[in-house]
């Protein structure tokens, strides 16, 4: 370890990696070290090179040339070799080789750099715990919005302040779909189609749609953000598959604009909230503004205010970047704890029930157009102590069903679970109903 | 010198901080270093504990309590404490006694911290010699853009890219002066003194509206963004003073905002482009979105794409953070190259002369209402061989004088200055034209 860590800090002699996965990513860090040779041994104080890679299919058709790095068939051997000081692994995937990869690259003692959100959501903490015991940086900047700084901000940013608030647009293949079907008023599906055609969705979009992706990012940015251990299991997470074009269209009406928003907060009782979800976003928010496959996040500090941070939350050329913005770091010898808090000393902070959550709601429910059933819904309501500040009755569809649409006061999510159920009672109430989250204007709330 | 960078290396030992200047800003750093006292330990891996203080007058009644810290009536005595590992500086000038601390701090051997924006613009070169020299931080993080992390950002976020462009609201009073008049109708004298009264702007407002303060900072982004030595004297600068509110609201008839924007680039010939100017901002672009004293600031990276930062970008909780996380940096061994290309490798780009800067224009031109001013006035931009996309001419005033609004087509900037000086030979043509430059809406020009 000692000849090791000297290694790294000495100048002149280079950074050697070794790299792990060769898809888009992995391509574009080898693209931008190669690109940048020059510029970025100015700005590390030494050159970064890629000595040896691995992955999974050696003759498989690559736009980036291999032919100056050793070639291992078995990622795990990058760590064993003396000429890789820092194991780079883009190989994906919460378990498995990756999690397989980053155990041996700390337990031998080599810094370790990954773009793998769901690998640091689930295995965090252990990972974090190896990497401290041994000194070693383990750094992750690539795992969340891409080529957006957020980590560096929140762990050295904003290392003075108390955080009381994240909330993101952590998901560019959601926020695409949710701004098209805004733009052009399709529905979920039509959009998620052509989005897959044009590359702005993967074949199985379960993972970006369903927000997983999004909440995986939300628990690593919650334990940097409250010092807390990474706990993606309490993240509270649902997707956008059934957020419809008339719902975009109603929350413009009202003001808003519909956004996958992840948000995570610690309240007076210590207790820590995430969420994903659909999220009625005022316009004048800085995340509303937000559209296509950019990620945006804003961190409320108690000294610096608000910051917001924009940019390419995904992509080749974003998300390399920001990988070697990890490697550069780790050349010039910065280190610190991986959630900027040590680890031993991060707090198991409880979730925050629904219970604690207050705040106003966005209901639409599908209904029978007959008469009666407003009074019917609203007596449901009232029931339940849910005040509600609008209902709106958009024009009945061709097949007798209408969508209501009901905007609450400040309320309890306990309440609206409670209100929801009644009104799902009533036999005029069609499907499923529709609940988003309220973000409140700025003023009103602040 | 080895034994100081020893004791800064070394854990748990404090980090200990002297502090020349308790304005707001000073007062600042005291209050964050006290109220998160322990956070800051744990971030920073050791205490960071101010133990000596220096300011103009000891009997000011001030709203921290500095008792228990050494008091110094010459800020220069701190350089030369033991009990000092690092000296900050926020007593602001471009020359005097700061320059002068920092000298002697970089000279014995302290890690330096400023928040002085004017002295870098004039003497960075000089102060990164010297720090670089001696192997010793020199940082700056609130000199720009108050709480936001944009040196950061830049040195060390986007460390793998090449930077195509910066443009930033680097001066918060120039925009809460220019939102106000937006929103109220309010002319710029009227606001500029409610500003004064509120705490806004200063009582000598000159610095800020005039565009100093931004053309400090946007020098300060560009060396760092383009590896270039410090170049103030070159950035071409305009304030705000003869931006009228029918400016605004014709910049809105149009699709824009009216900003004071700092841009920064390099052309393919190599030449440095600085300009500090009103510039008519597309209302989608992510700056025309940043109202009141906010600071924002767009960079365009080659492998990250287009990154956005926006925060306070002045105050105490802003700028004290931002000191704060300096000295955190700094605690934890941080250090690397104060314009992130190591200083003997910074290039003297040479500037960009009017010539080759090319873009459409906002002509704004006061004129007696009477016939056949127009055909004058087209005739003149015709001669100068600039094209017109279109001429608004509003309701002529109560004086019968009339404002002549003009977009020209993309054009150099060299005959739109030729155009106005012949315009200015127009007999009904009053009082000094204004132009603006227009940033190009996304995808006609990127």
């Amino acid at each position: 370890m000692t000849s090791q860590k000297t290694r790294e800090k000495s100048k002149d002699t280079p950074l050697r990696v070794g790299l792990a996965g060769l898809g888009t990513v992995g391509g574009g860090v080898i693209r931008v070290l190669a690109t940048h040779a020059r510029l970025i041994e100015q700005r590390a104080g030494r050159p970064i090179q890629v000595t040896a890679v691995s992955a999974r299919d050696r003759s498989r058709k690559r736009s980036v040339d291999l032919s100056d790095y050793a070639w291992e068939d078995d990622a795990l051997a990058l760590v064993q070799r003396p000429d890789v000081d820092v194991v780079v692994e883009l190989v994906g995937g919460a378990d498995g080789p990756a999690l397989t990869l980053a155990r041996a690259a700390l337990a031998a003692d080599k810094p370790f750099v990954t773009a793998n959100k769901a690998m640091l959501a689930h295995h965090g903490l252990e990972l974090a715990t190896l990497a401290e015991s041994r000194g070693l940086p383990l750094k992750y900047e690539a795992a969340v919005a891409g080529g957006v700084p957020i980590i560096k901000t929140l762990r050295e940013g904003m290392a003075a302040n108390s955080v009381s608030r994240v909330a993101g647009i952590l998901n560019g293949t959601c926020n695409y779909i949710l701004s098209r079907m805004e733009a052009e008023g399709l529905e979920f599906a039509a959009v998620l189609a052509d989005a897959q055609r044009l590359g702005f969705a993967e074949a199985d979009p379960a993972f970006d749609i369903d927000g997983v992706d999004a909440a995986h990012k939300l628990a690593i940015l919650a334990a940097i953000a409250f010092g807390a251990q990474p706990d993606f299991t309490h993240v509270e997470t649902s997707g956008i598959r059934d957020v419809r074009t008339a719902d975009i269209a109603q929350a413009a009406a009202l003001g808003y604009r519909v956004r996958l928003v992840g948000q995570a907060e610690v309240d007076a009782a210590g207790t820590l909230l995430q969420r994903v979800h659909p999220t009625l976003v005022p316009v004048d928010h800085p995340l509303a503004a937000v559209t296509g496959p950019l990620n945006a996040v804003v961190i409320d500090g108690d000294f610096v205010g608000r910051l917001l941070l924009q940019g390419a939350g995904a992509g080749e050329g974003p998300t390399a970047s920001a990988v070697v913005a990890d490697l550069v770091d780790i050349a010039r010898g910065a280190n610190g704890p991986v959630f900027a808090t040590p680890v031993a000393q991060l707090a198991a902070l409880p979730p925050a029930g629904s219970l604690s959550r207050s705040g106003s709601f966005y209901l639409r429910l599908t209904v029978m157009d007959r008469p009666g059933v407003l009074a019917d819904l609203t007596a449901a309501l009232r029931d339940s102590g849910v005040s509600i500040e609008s209902i709106i009755q958009p024009a009945p569809t061709a097949d007798d069903m209408a969508l209501v649409v009901m905007v609450t006061h400040e309320t309890t999510e306990t309440a609206v679970r409670r209100a929801l159920a009644a009104m799902q009672e009533i036999e005029a109430v069609c499907g499923a109903p529709l609940w988003m989250p309220i973000i409140a204007n700025e003023g009103s709330s602040e």
